[in-house]
């Protein structure tokens, strides 16, 4: 921290002056208390004795279990790797074969932005928070009502998300609903995530026949294939599996196709615990786990080393209802039971946190929205999913909760960062000098003026007013305030994320939806 | 879980009757998903090495710097214990005394119930929740305005408080504006608590001459001075050092009356990073260690294992403004680092959490509350102070807050709990049997059924309907929810937590404000 040297001089000058403009100065990206990527794993919801009974009930689920309903093709690439087939059309996965899968698997996943200014580096144990989903609704926060979202809804989601410090990916978070045709559909999610922003974007297929055509855009907006390949910057979420212990048939294709093409894919497994997976948390950490091997083993199996997520994101249930629900502590739970897995294998592994079950941004969401976001910071999760903007259950979102949400990562990104110790931060020299004979407090000494912007997080929205300040101001409301920063945001003339030359070529050769 | 037989066997007959009346029962407290007292600990913000590094400042910090400011008593105490008291006035710590201090305190602290039903015992990382503080203002939601808060507030809290599962205990959130004359006030405070709850009250003593009259009082309630001693159902929260590193004179002379009458004691270290404690967390820590560990020789050389709280509360500072923030990252993680140093003595310890800088409870305050809570609780911290209800960075306190801080608590202590590992809950033969010929999922399943009460924590107003179902519900709003279930609380016919004979003889005695 704090290792700029004009920083450095001007604090220490002492001058008033010079302090306020060294105040005003945006931070170097380097200097920033918070970035993408920063490192967990503080928190450990397992013990090691925990994580191995977990890992060795999925390797026997594997084996004496194994899945169903693999495509032809799949079947084949997994009985040449060693999977065997039953006669009841399972494929079981012999544990040396996961072993070695393991031992193999790509361990280095980058996953790209367009400008290179916000790659995502899933070694270890670094944590990056950004939206996913497949929400039908918008949430107006002003009608308090919901409404089915647009194309439209989703550029400005992807516009908001680009200026947002906080956001470190786009996955698509809705689904465009004046969409009806499923290729247009695909071709249109990408379209409007590509020109919306330069983060790393993350897509879902819906027909393994749409993936080629999705991916000559992708390859017109690289620059060519070669660039592409080299810098993939969409990958494919895909729900290779229907929970308990079943591929999903069509999407194993879909997953088949990306791996072709250069597309880095997310492994998920969405069991819902009490439905489609156990109803103990353990149990469903369990079978996403399998689940996820599963994916692992058949990944490597088409392609070695092909960049892939571990997705283990098992869901909560209200059981009393049957209902979903991603706001209660055992979702955090589950979620950073995951991560604790991710870890023990070294894998580059996501999940789901941040969902709120509230309808609007309102106490509850901010209490949901924070459990699971700051539980899965802290358990060093690589990739955070659905960490802003969610709302009921998953079945809506909402752009002012999404603003709002970049402040409340800030403060999670904080909790990861951690405590630092060292001597200077220790801080014996710094008390003895104003306890004896010195000032008697820390108020504006070098030290403190020094940590003020390197080690401190201020909200943007948040506000932090003393209760008079707050009257003077007019008692500002909260949500009025992230509309206002929607508006400011999507107003602004969008810088070009897509050039005007190549976004002509592109409309010429696809069918676009989005108004130029 | 589920060792209740009729529970088992209702499930396993498979009567849908059964099933309803089983779910609809309340469950007995030994089974419910969430208590008082679970224990923390998963999350450990600081390496051992830095633990060390950190207790070591600390005993740097008492053996050359010291303490000022101590009161004559408190130099006798301390100077005959082993301290050295400098030509400039302060007090020094020897480390061998406070090894000494340390090996023997008391670790066995139980703050007592009235009642004996909501016990805290403060061993290991056992984790309570409840409220405190000094708040001046009251917030009212519906005018979205702040008042000053009266002794009639302080009353209807410790009642909202008693009908509350997650709040474990009442430390007085705020000052009785109304009440002027600072006798009257102690003796107000006490009586407006004990009236309206049974569980642990904390106060805080303004004058050394207040705690006799209060514990006359108190022998009263508890029926006798020896009934009292044996189960002080009162504890003082002790300002006992200005920090940094000066004891607060008038402080310690109440804390060593409340010794002497048998009161345990908070010895509460309320350092500003970067006003009054370094701006560094680490360096917040190490003063806030060194002053508690002064106070706790201090209680041990006036009564040898005295119950004594180690209170290290260092706040945040919001350095751009110089004003206190309690809802940033930096204030979870200096609650959390304190939590791992009072584990790492294992002694009973206390920090601030839950702390809202919102002026309303909005969603913004719901990120900041959940934050510092769940980590609060994860990492193990015995007492969990002004975990409810707190706004305005401690300025305000709301009703209705404190009531939706109940679900959120909730939540923070299923997270808690954590993930239970067993062969039963890894659930792997119930994998198999659904997956192979099986039903083909785990809905009502007997397992899925049998943890449906045990394993949840569902919430009492936070919202889990669909956005139709909320729709056809009339969109209900949370805080209006929140008020409803006040103005039900406060109209019951509140049960007498003082019966009314005893109630009587204490107005008899004492000029109480409250009306009867």
């Amino acid at each position: 921290m704090t290792s700029d040297p004009t920083i450095r001089t001007n604090l220490r000058s002492g001058g008033r002056a010079a302090r306020r403009a060294a105040r005003a100065a945006p931070l170097d990206r380097a200097l920033r208390p918070i970035r993408p990527g920063m490192s967990g794993g503080a928190y450990s919801p397992l013990s090691q004795a925990d994580v191995e009974k977990i890992h060795h009930a999925a390797l026997d689920a594997l084996e004496r279990i194994g899945l169903a309903d693999a495509p032809q093709s799949g079947i084949d690439y997994l009985t040449a790797a060693g999977c065997t087939l039953g006669s009841d059309g399972r494929l079981r996965f012999p544990r040396a074969l996961v072993e070695d899968t393991l031992a193999r698997a790509n361990r280095s996943v980058t996953l790209f932005s367009r400008d290179g200014q916000t790659d995502l580096d899933l070694s270890g144990t670094r944590v990056h928070y950004g939206t996913a989903g497949a929400a039908v609704h918008m949430v107006d926060v002003d009608g308090r009502a919901y409404r089915e979202s647009t194309l439209q809804d989703l550029h400005d989601a992807a516009r908001i998300c680009d200026a947002l410090d906080n956001i470190h990916f786009v996955q698509r978070p809705m689904v465009a609903r004046d969409i009806t045709d499923s290729r247009e559909l695909d071709l249109n999610t990408i379209y409007a995530c590509c020109s919306g922003t330069f983060k790393h974007i993350g897509t879902s297929f819906t027909d393994a026949s749409f993936v080629a055509p999705a991916v000559e855009m992708l390859h017109m907006i690289a620059g060519g294939e070669e660039k592409w390949r080299e810098r993939p910057f969409v990958s494919n979420s895909n729900c290779f599996v229907v929970p308990p212990m079943k591929f999903a048939t069509e999407s194993c294709l879909v997953m088949e196709e990306c791996i072709r093409h250069g597309v880095p894919v997310l492994l998920l497994s969405a069991g819902m615990a009490g439905a489609t997976a156990p109803s103990t948390i353990a149990g469903a950490i369990v079978q996403a786990v399998a689940e996820c091997l599963a994916g692992l083993v058949y990944v490597n199996a088409v392609s070695p080393r092909h960049p892939a997520i571990f997705g283990t994101w098992p869901f909560g249930l209200d059981l009393r209802t049957g209902a979903m629900t991603g706001g209660s502590g055992e979702q955090a739970l589950l979620t950073a039971g995951c991560a604790q897995m991710h870890r023990f294998y070294g894998l580059p592994g996501g999940a789901a946190a941040g969902i709120a079950d509230a309808k609007l941004p309102d106490m509850q969401a901010g209490w949901e929205q924070m459990c699971s976001n700051v539980m899965a910071g802290l358990s060093g999760l690589n990739m955070v999913y659905e960490a802003a903007g969610m709302h009921a259950s998953l079945l809506g979102f909402c752009h002012e909760s999404l603003i709002l949400g970049d402040d409340l990562i800030g403060q999670a990104l904080r909790c990861v960062r951690g405590i630092e110790v060292t001597d200077e931060t220790l801080a014996l020299d710094q008390i003895a000098e104003v306890c004896l004979g010195g000032s008697g407090h820390y108020l504006g000494t070098a030290q403190t003026l020094s940590r003020m912007q390197a080690d401190h997080v201020y909200p943007t929205l948040g506000d932090r007013t003393s209760p008079k300040e707050w009257e003077e101001k007019g008692k500002p409301d909260l949500l009025h305030k992230a509309r206002q920063r929607k508006e400011e945001i999507l107003s602004r003339r969008s810088p070009a994320r897509l050039p005007p030359d190549l976004d002509r070529v592109i409309r010429e050769r696809f069918p676009i939806h989005l108004p130029s």
